[in-house]
């Protein structure tokens, strides 16, 4: 198995992502807001790359939901931390969500034969399930103002972590891809403090989001791997 | 001081240098074969984009070295590799020396105020030299077919790795940064290991060039830094 990582999403190109499962990161906070969501009952996720496009989308009964620049979006229900995805507000609903990076990525892997989104709280559950589709996987960390995030190495790291101890055939990487497993292992054991000094960490840290940032950091707290069905994520 | 780090020449922009001092990172093999022309007594090195402007330059007693492909280049005297680079071929010469992505990535920089080449071969008195210039500072990873490259990425960790411990005032890097810091780290006991398995590292390999892949991999082996002084690098 073959497995290659993109720094960012300015960095994909369509054809990388043909034939392949694709597991689309963006740690802080859209991925692992998703992983919330689901959590929370939402029975599905649609991703919308402009505030446009996600208010044209939207059905009776819908939740609207996400950021720009990390703040909720006017007339929008929820914004984009995963704490305020609680059952009272979207448990059986459909949510439209649009976020700088996060959805832009998942569009830019959309020629992929499988997209899953990945984040640190549900990385073992996210490697399983893309192993069993049984494929080359790319993990596309989507960045943050066009850029390498942090986190989002190192979530990539955790997940070459998983999939290498899970594969049972050969198991192969790229120079991009050795490099974040290396920076996951030597910082395991202190990922909040690694991303809180990342530059989105204590971006959001500073607008008040610390609590998210914490969430987001917590290893497997939960199985759930959302997956493209069509235009929407569901429970893979 | 601030230091930043560019993961390859493809993702370099001009106005990321400026009032910097600018280290050049070519592993294998541009920047490790510098220092040891330089070593063997060459008196300054010209870089050169191209083979028709190499070949412009050259001048009466001037040394025409570089590569296409890893290999020599039709009519020149020395390759792209460090073991070529001996007393009796290059001691009190000017050579010319154009690599496919080295010299670029030295053209890339070219608005920095300072431009120093710097390897695993001499990475330590690199990161000296650079902290006596007293500038912020960007490390430009040429990278491998427009590609990061785990050889360049490791050396930036080395170069971080000392200007941290060098550092008498407050150091701060990038994310990127602090993922090749971590990438080092985790693998300093391995240097060797992990470039022998990288991309370039496992072409060279193949093509009978694992002398010069295990020669790059040695960190510190010597403290010559080449600087650029106007269209030349010389000694700093």
């Amino acid at each position: 198995m073959q497995v290659g990582v993109i720094a960012s999403v300015n960095e994909a190109r369509a054809d990388q992502f043909s034939h392949r499962t694709a597991i689309v990161i963006d740690v802080l906070r859209a991925t692992s807001t998703m992983v919330a969501a689901m959590k929370a009952g939402a029975v599905s996720i649609v991703p919308a790359e402009t505030v446009m496009e996600a208010r044209a989308l939207i059905r009776p009964g819908d939740v609207l939901g996400g950021e720009r620049f990390n703040r909720k979006i006017t007339g929008f229900e929820l914004g984009n931390s995963p704490l305020e995805y609680r059952k009272e507000t979207i448990e059986g609903k459909r949510l439209i969500l649009t976020t700088t990076n996060g959805t832009r990525a998942i569009m830019k892997a959309i020629r992929a034969e499988n997209i899953l989104t990945g984040a640190i709280v549900n990385a073992t559950a996210c490697a399983r399930a893309a192993m069993e589709l049984r494929r080359d996987i790319v993990l596309l960390c989507a960045g943050s103002n066009d850029e390498f995030a942090i986190e989002d190495g190192l979530c990539a790291g955790l997940l070459l972590d998983r999939l290498e101890s899970q594969c049972q055939q050969s198991f192969e990487t790229d120079d991009f891809g050795t490099a974040m497993l290396a920076l996951y292992r030597n910082r395991a054991d202190k990922l909040l403090e690694t991303i809180s000094q990342g530059s989105a960490g204590r971006r959001l840290i500073k607008m008040g989001f610390g609590r998210d940032v914490e969430w987001c950091s917590v290893p497997d707290s939960d199985d759930i791997v959302p997956r493209l069905n069509g235009d929407a994520l569901t429970k893979c």
